[in-house]
């Protein structure tokens, strides 16, 4: 069974989405098999992170703004593709520093995420976007 | 079929556990397949790397040390979330970079790993602990 | 079903073969499921990234030959397996900080890649390589 969640976002940072994906779960009747999750982009990515302190967000967005900076920063002044805007190449870099694919097991009708665990679309664009992501269960 | 392996970890480090994947998918009969692992923690990760000389696991380790310094170094002053102690979200930025699940085929009753892979829980924090992975086996 | 896709590579890179996953999925009649590719080796990695502007893929291995220089740059020093040559120990690194296995959905009878996406094994040594994928299709 497969569906497509769509994630609205505005500007860098990490989107929780953990809710739509544990509703698609329990609509499937999956009692035990594996949920995958694609994001069809590659200028943001998915992550599974803690979800207690808000903090730990902004600091994992803060690493990555960090250790990619944008292309009009000094230190970028070697990259190439700045064609499409100053956020647009980092973007990259950052999706391919994460996930673009992540699978989790469904144990008794439930993902088996830990107990701290959220689903997040990071987004790593300054505009406004609405993102992609495919969900597939199977055996 | 679904299992969790409880791997127990003593500092930031790579920790081996293929040998117990392996046991498991032959425990499985399982022929041909894929193998899924989850871990369910955001300070610690997963990571297929080389099982020959014990320097590149070192090396790994310390080259992560060195990008995401302890909350106590001079430069990750900008970090929030530091109540939990120094080294723990230098470890979810750790968790971020690498992964959070890994899929491995199963060919002729075996995990696909070519010959120097093994497969290892990377944990981030100081402390004691022990960890799991949840293993799907599917068709 | 499974394939074994081989890569040659002559250099560090990004090296397309968005192609021949692509008849693969079409030769095995597969209309829903999942795609499961995953990498035989330590030193190289699977990504996948923007298949449009080809200064994307320049920037992006300048980005991880900057984060991670060849073992013989003073800044790196430190590493201590250094025996295979200056570019095998930053390839483990790179391998590492990017993605060893892929899941994409097969939704009627394709990948399910978005616009812009393709489908790259990322070579981080030097010399020329033989890579071998390990390509799985299940439910």
């Amino acid at each position: 069974m497969q569906t497509v969640f769509s994630v609205r976002t505005s500007g860098p940072g990490l989107y929780e989405f953990t809710g739509e994906v544990a509703r698609f779960v329990r609509e499937t009747g999956c009692r035990e098999g594996l949920l995958t999750l694609f994001v069809q982009h590659t200028s943001c990515s998915l992550l599974v992170q803690e979800n207690a302190d808000p903090d730990v967000q902004r600091d994992l967005q803060e690493f990555f703004r960090r250790l990619v900076p944008s292309s009009d920063d000094p230190s970028m002044r070697w990259l190439k593709h700045t064609t499409e805007g100053p956020d647009d190449m980092p973007a990259h870099i950052k999706a391919a520093l994460t996930a673009v694919s992540l699978s989790i097991p469904v144990t008794d009708g439930r993902t088996a995420l830990g107990t701290w665990q959220g689903i997040y679309l990071f987004e790593h664009r300054h505009g406004a976007q609405r993102r992609r992501v495919v969900a597939h269960i199977g055996a």
